[in-house]
């Protein structure tokens, strides 16, 4: 176990290096030798766990993916229990946004490997997939306010636009078109129209 | 007169090789060497232009953006005159989506740049100040439907989210997340909600 151990924290260790690079010198920056040195560990060791600079970019992803889904489900668990549909969707889609710390330091990375995804397909499989799982649970989530009678919204459309939405104004965050506060405020009107005001509920 | 047409179409042509680079390569393609030799011309006359990759790509988003605004105004001159407001925001959105031949060409070179902006602060004035304009737009147009009393929207924040969902949406087309149709009613469905559907304008 000790040496299990070991590989994943080294694996971490050289995601964050990545993350540090893509937000300090972009895409260019994260070669195998540069994240080495940013690691901290040889360029052997490197090349022991990534063939490629692509290999390194989708664990990063892969790296990155986890931890949102974890920082999202502490979100959750701070709401009042049972959490409503609206909130939910809530702490999902701000935290795609780069408003908190952590997020704001890993966007960087995750723009980085959009722009290598629309360049080579094979690596838009996992933005997709990603996509997918994350318009399914919007989706269900609207269409339960919609049972609920909170709205009359074609729940896989407001997903879509949603989704896209937050998807936008993080891009506008990212190079300071957009202050974090209207960008909140954006969003949440849009949540409005999808679930319904709050004070509906 | 003529040395003048020479420098245009020398650097129309070099901003097309950037697109065509980026296409094919991403951001990481677009070096002055690599330029140089896309476009059929020697390192010392893309140096003669240009002296940095950054001062490259400043070009060929300046050139992107006037064909975008080239496109939308033929887009518009097509429409019912004089045209409704609707129907010029959409024009205008429709185009910054990949949707057509022209813009699907150009739109990887678009996020080469935006990628390059995430981490070169300069870089991204042009974007920001393209968006104030946009905004400005928008929001006008926005305000003239709510004064004809066809929707009560925010104007501001009503154009805030159809530009962030119209680059939201492009994201998604560039990797094949979302059809083109998809992405179309979306943005008519958003349309709607701003302008008030257009069967009761």
């Amino acid at each position: 176990m000790p040496k299990q151990v070991d590989h994943h924290e080294r694996r971490q260790q050289i995601a964050a290096a990545v993350c540090r690079l893509a937000a300090t010198r972009g895409l260019e920056g994260v070669s195998l030798r540069h994240v080495a040195a940013e690691a901290g560990v040889s360029m052997g060791r490197i090349q022991h766990y990534f063939k490629t600079k692509d290999e390194m970019l989708l664990f990063a992803f892969g790296t990155i993916s986890e931890r949102v889904e974890h920082r999202v489900a502490q979100a959750v668990a701070t709401l009042p229990q049972p959490p409503d549909a609206r909130s939910l969707v809530r702490a999902l889609l701000v935290e795609m946004m780069p408003v908190g710390a952590h997020a704001r330091a890993e966007m960087p990375m995750w723009i980085a490997f959009f722009a290598r995804a629309v360049v080579e397909p094979r690596m838009a499989d996992p933005l997709r997939e990603g996509t997918r799982a994350l318009h399914a649970f919007v989706a269900e989530q609207v269409g339960k306010a919609c049972s609920d009678g909170e709205s009359a919204a074609d729940p896989a459309r407001e997903a879509e636009i949603l989704l896209a939405l937050a998807d936008g104004l993080m891009m506008r965050l990212m190079v300071g078109g957009i202050e974090a506060d209207a960008a909140l405020a954006a969003l949440d009107h849009q949540l409005d129209r999808a679930f319904g005001s709050p004070d509906r509920g």
